[in-house]
């Protein structure tokens, strides 16, 4: 289970098998059921989750009283609500399990005392978050910039298994649009 | 003009002298005139920018030939486009000064260079980017569901130097609306 986890980390950085060992034996695996909550409003953060397996979605309800979703984990991605976990306050945001999944979660003092015994962890996130950043840049863009159909066009052309994956409903609600848009759009293709 | 550079890093981690001169030997300081511009699209983008003195912004044309900001770089931000600068593909964006400015280039080779010297720096670099990705989050959350009233509310409320530093039609782009609807909500105070 913490293979995905290993493999991800040496896409970026060296680490020997002691190193991959040691992180192991300090991290936790945690098995969410779909629609479980790993985090909801009120709560603290408390780790930010590798996805092992399946699949998370991050999402508040908007002032319509609708859920809107601003971010998807799939495996291989982290995913967290860094305001709370930066801040020590309560999230406003609703962190779910969209299918059966499995997540390593690493909370910020073991972060911090493995980092401390590997650095080039150090290497690794700021790699790991520098592209998440760069992703975030870009969606920002996408909203303002691009119309919904051209939002729709991109991510099928660019990450054709995710949308193939996300339930329509909620692949609407992250691209911003209704699920009768959605179905427009695709009955057009 | 490195002071501003060295005192951030200097909230983060540790830094020696020799570390701090060690930086400044290796980093170029350029300026630049109001209006002038340090990336425009089709251009690769070259460095992260540290602004030590200053205001940048960063704008996109929108599909109906706007000015779309998405984001500023004041004193002591970074600011950057990590897609072109990370993936060498030229660049959709425009970065401009928007008063005379003198930023701190770091191009990614030097950075490279510097923090194999200087490890620390990895978990300063590290750092920043987490608290960039969590505005990002938060910017994301606030354009999908925060009213246009409410998006001014907050800014005014949590950044009022920043309010009244940026012109108007600015500030209006980057909250994603009308400068008469500005000058509207301001009337209202």
């Amino acid at each position: 289970m913490y293979t995905p986890l290993l493999q991800h980390i040496r896409k970026y950085v060296g680490l020997t098998d002691d190193e991959g060992m040691l992180i192991c034996s300090k991290l936790k695996s945690l098995q969410f059921k779909k629609k479980e909550y790993l985090l909801t409003p009120g709560k603290i953060c408390k780790a930010n989750y590798f996805v092992s397996k399946g699949l998370l979605r991050l999402y508040i309800i908007n002032q319509k009283g609708n859920e809107q979703i601003t971010h998807f984990g799939l495996e291989g991605w982290w995913l967290t609500d860094f305001g709370s976990l930066d801040s020590k306050q309560p999230s406003r945001v609703y962190l779910q399990a969209v299918e059966d999944t499995e997540v390593i979660a690493w909370e910020p003092a073991t972060q911090e005392e493995l980092i401390h015994a590997i650095p080039q962890l150090d290497t690794y996130f700021r790699k790991v978050l520098q592209r998440a950043y760069a992703a975030a840049q870009r969606r920002i863009e996408f909203i303002y910039c691009y119309t919904d159909e051209e939002r729709y066009r991109y991510f099928s052309t660019h990450f054709p298994g995710f949308i193939q994956r996300v339930p329509q409903y909620m692949l609407a609600s992250y691209l911003g649009f209704t699920p009768q848009f959605l179905s427009k759009i695709r009955a057009k293709k």
